[in-house]
């Protein structure tokens, strides 16, 4: 019989795992924890993650309603909560506000919205509906798309109100049949993030505490009932997360724990799980490597492990196999960097992207993430010796517009050649077969049709010859987790042996699967979030404390 | 504070499921089961599926080993405890034995096999785990699918010496580099079931139980104990399986609770979740429907209760939107038929399907399954007023000597027409386009090359055109779930947290997810069962009871 290996000192007085309840009850020192209502407290192993506790003797505080996480869907879930009177707190892990939200690209689908009406886009419900099914490829659950729709017409003038400043016209993203998205003023998601977050902590005056890490839930009851109320949540106060971490941050160690009780409910708003080596690599074995090997584009804080606590609590795993790659990240810095933004503003529209081994493309340029990214890791091969393909783009007027590309050259992660030859030289490119794909691509662009590969020609995209050169190495990485728990559209968690809600369990965003079925349309994140934010909220609300 | 809504008379006493853990301590009534150390049993609702029981005051029976399901994994998990003198019992929810195992196809994928040595083959593990890889896009968990290459070459033997018959010839099966599979003598799973069977029951004496339905695991702490062991399992005694359900069975109140000990540990062999509309609904919505609108290839009892049990435990959930449709079957017959044999023999081969708004072909009739299913899929449309396609094919001797056509014809899911205007009023299909389709097809076919589609036209391939011609209507059918829970090489199951196995927990067979990626390979799940079983049983019986 071994010692659970997660014991700590303060649980010095833990019994055997695998000593019989009987034996536990003969023995005096358990006495007191079971006197006072906490029936299995000695069990408890010292720190972990995902577990399901039973009922502590003492709340350490009380709320009536938790959220977990601080991005979009948690602060539109506490917000209006707190505009409704409710005595809400954002418990945040991180030391800093806004999860992977606050470096999102801060753009917002918006169905019927006053500004489509203002430009005479006509739009509809299904329209929305089914540009995301096919995105999805038919996997959506769409009740839940269809209530982002529905509720989210108002989303430009709510965040408005709340100090979002958004840009005065329409986009139109790619996948979506009409324009509909708004773009933040700093085209970011910190747009959306900061003034919402100043919002309800200074004019609300809600709580929102860092450095909290939730480590389970606690449940009123046995397993065995599975239709019992979940009444708040192990965290650890103080919590420093390790971000030189290369497991997701499983095995730190770090904080207090405490007891928290939410007398109404809880939202859990904890985003995805790109940057959690082990969930995502059982999925997809190739994403399993440590994240200096394979980058993801999300803040270090996006692991899995409050969505496997409701996978234990009884919530159902829906479509966790579907991993969205970026295509457009470098190789040559950190995360999403500057080199992302420079890549889709202009490197793969008005540059090509080659294979170094042969100095040809392989993919159209222009094709949605997941075409782009498989061909890309065909081409890279063994992680361990990559073979990075790049773009060549030229001083074309657009290229020279993108906003980052100063920055890129700064960091080195877009590099400036005088020459072809000197680009050749410089990553080992077999320079005729090269030069003759340049030749080969401008004539396409001349002719108006891309007879290789497919890309839109449009107006604007020229033949590359114009010194200097613009040369970007790539790399795609994992940047969205279509997977998560099961919801209905009352943002309530469901089991999956009854179907039915857990009692007093909400979850909104990233955490959730179902929306966005195979593939997430670009914009599309937000409205998911604050929709589903609210309506836990409004939700919660309603609940008995 | 509502009652568990599936509370049973049984039950009379239960408290409610509210109740806290004082209040249940302080009342007299429940002060039996607390001593008799079942400290929740008055919590523990009527019946249900995929709970985690706390250990009940007595157990009603006690095994060193308990296997659930008695199909392939099952039966070896079983026997090899058996074997080794380990005190087993088989579980089976259903009347009958062998699960969905006793109406597959029969076929044996087996590496460096005897077989192989004799006929010549040059085989090897890594050839084969690259086949699973191509098939499997790359998402295999690749240790184990390299276990069952090194631990199946003798299955063939193991197999035959306990009474299973073999075709003395290798078959080459699509997707395989080399001929490795072997097939029963009687073209069937069964084949191998019912001896095993007998072996199993009769020269081992070994234990098997029919209508005993496994509703839970029995777990000896609080789930705040991840490291902590599976005792045992509650069934459901002269459990009554629900053949009419819709809902994959999971209201059925039938059969009595009892708690069975497994002193050693418990192999978990429950199959996969093709008929159950709700598991497979929510990661895959088209197939939510219940089975008399979309049917399934698989037995009724594949339903996915014990493994949400398991990931209630904490294992980790793999693959699970990954299901795969089997193209080949029939809509108007029940389940796999006698339809699928015929198409996979003859239809598909020496025919061509055809959309009957067109009467035009849609696709390669010898893609692969997820090809063929989903482009089938696009044609049937709305499933409430479903456009079967169908195949048509001539009298080539090729069709006549298909196994089944006697049975399609005499259950009429073949018909037979004397002229090709016949076909076209018998099922509305415009009949200029479908007689010029049939003749540009056969131009193809005597080209030796399909330029439409790319059929792969070999030399028993013949132009359709001499009568009587033979069709069938075809519906893809959920045939096979590539998803379930993670296990490592030894058959352990794996908690998403800890990433270590559950102590006394192992699974084989389709309820594992991993060793298939997002496609499995024909002739695959078979291996793939026994040598997990053999594993499992292997791995259990070292554990101390």
């Amino acid at each position: 019989m071994k010692k659970d290996k997660t014991t700590s000192p303060a649980d010095s007085g833990i019994l055997d795992t695998a000593t019989t309840r009987r034996e536990f009850l003969k023995k005096g020192t358990a006495a007191g924890a079971v006197a006072a209502g906490g029936m299995a407290m000695a069990l408890i192993p010292g720190k972990g993650n995902a577990r399901t506790f039973p009922v502590p003797p003492k709340w350490d505080k009380e709320y009536d309603i938790i959220v977990i996480g601080s991005g979009f869907a948690g602060l539109a879930a506490a917000i209006t909560a707190k505009e409704a009177g409710e005595d809400a707190i954002i418990l945040e892990k991180m030391p800093a506000v806004g999860g992977n939200s606050i470096i999102n690209g801060g753009l917002l689908a918006s169905v019927n919205s006053k500004l489509q009406e203002k430009e005479g886009v006509k739009d509809s419900v299904e329209i929305y509906v089914n540009d995301l099914l096919k995105a999805g490829r038919g996997l959506n659950h769409v009740e839940l798309i269809k209530m982002v729709a529905m509720e989210g017409s108002d989303l430009p003038e709510w965040t408005a109100e709340r100090g979002v400043q958004w840009n005065p016209k329409l986009e139109h993203l790619g996948g979506h049949s009409v324009p509909r998205t708004l773009l933040t003023t700093n085209s970011s998601g910190s747009g959306i993030v900061k003034p919402l977050t100043d919002y309800y902590t200074g004019k609300l005056g809600g709580k929102l505490q860092k450095k909290t890490k939730v480590i389970g839930f606690v449940r009123d009851a046995s397993e065995a009932t599975p239709n019992s109320r979940v009444l708040g949540v192990a965290v650890l106060e103080n919590y420093a997360f390790d971000y030189k971490s290369t497991d997701g941050d499983r095995n730190n160690k770090s904080g207090s724990r405490k007891f928290y009780r939410a007398r109404k409910g809880i939202v859990v708003a904890t985003g995805g799980f790109s940057q959690d080596p082990f969930l995502r690599g059982i999925q997809e074995p190739s994403l399993a490597k440590p994240t200096d090997q394979l980058d993801s584009t999300n803040h270090p804080g996006a692991t899995g492990e409050v969505l496997e606590g409701l996978f234990k609590l009884g919530g159902a795993p829906i479509h966790l196999s579907w991993i969205q790659s970026g295509p457009w990240a470098s190789p040559n810095e950190k995360g999403f960097g500057v080199g992302s933004s420079y890549q889709i503003a202009a490197g793969f529209r008005f540059g090509i992207m080659i294979d170094k081994a042969t100095g040809r493309r392989f993919v159209n340029e222009l094709a949605d993430r997941k075409t782009r990214a498989d061909a890309m890791f065909k081409v890279i091969g063994d992680p361990k010796k990559p073979v990075y393909p790049f773009t060549i783009a030229d001083s074309d007027e657009g290229v020279l517009a993108a906003q980052t590309l100063q920055k890129c050259l700064e960091r080195k992660v877009v590099l400036k050649f005088d020459t072809i030859e000197a680009v050749a030289k410089h990553f080992g490119v077999p320079l005729e077969p090269f030069k003759a794909q340049i030749k080969e691509y401008n004539d396409y662009v001349k002719a108006g049709q891309d007879k290789q590969f497919g890309k839109p020609i449009d107006k604007f995209i020229k033949p590359i010859e114009k010194a200097p050169f613009y040369v970007m190495e790539g790399v795609p990485k994992t940047h969205h987790t279509m997977g998560g728990v099961m919801i209905n559209t009352k943002g309530q968690v469901i089991d999956m042996e009854t179907q039915e809600p857990i009692p007093g369990l909400y979850a909104a965003g990233e955490v959730v699967g179902g929306p966005h079925g195979a593939s997430r349309l670009g914009s599309c994140a937000i409205p998911d979030c604050l929709v589903f934010g609210r309506i836990c909220a409004r939700n919660v609300a309603k609940e008995k404390a």
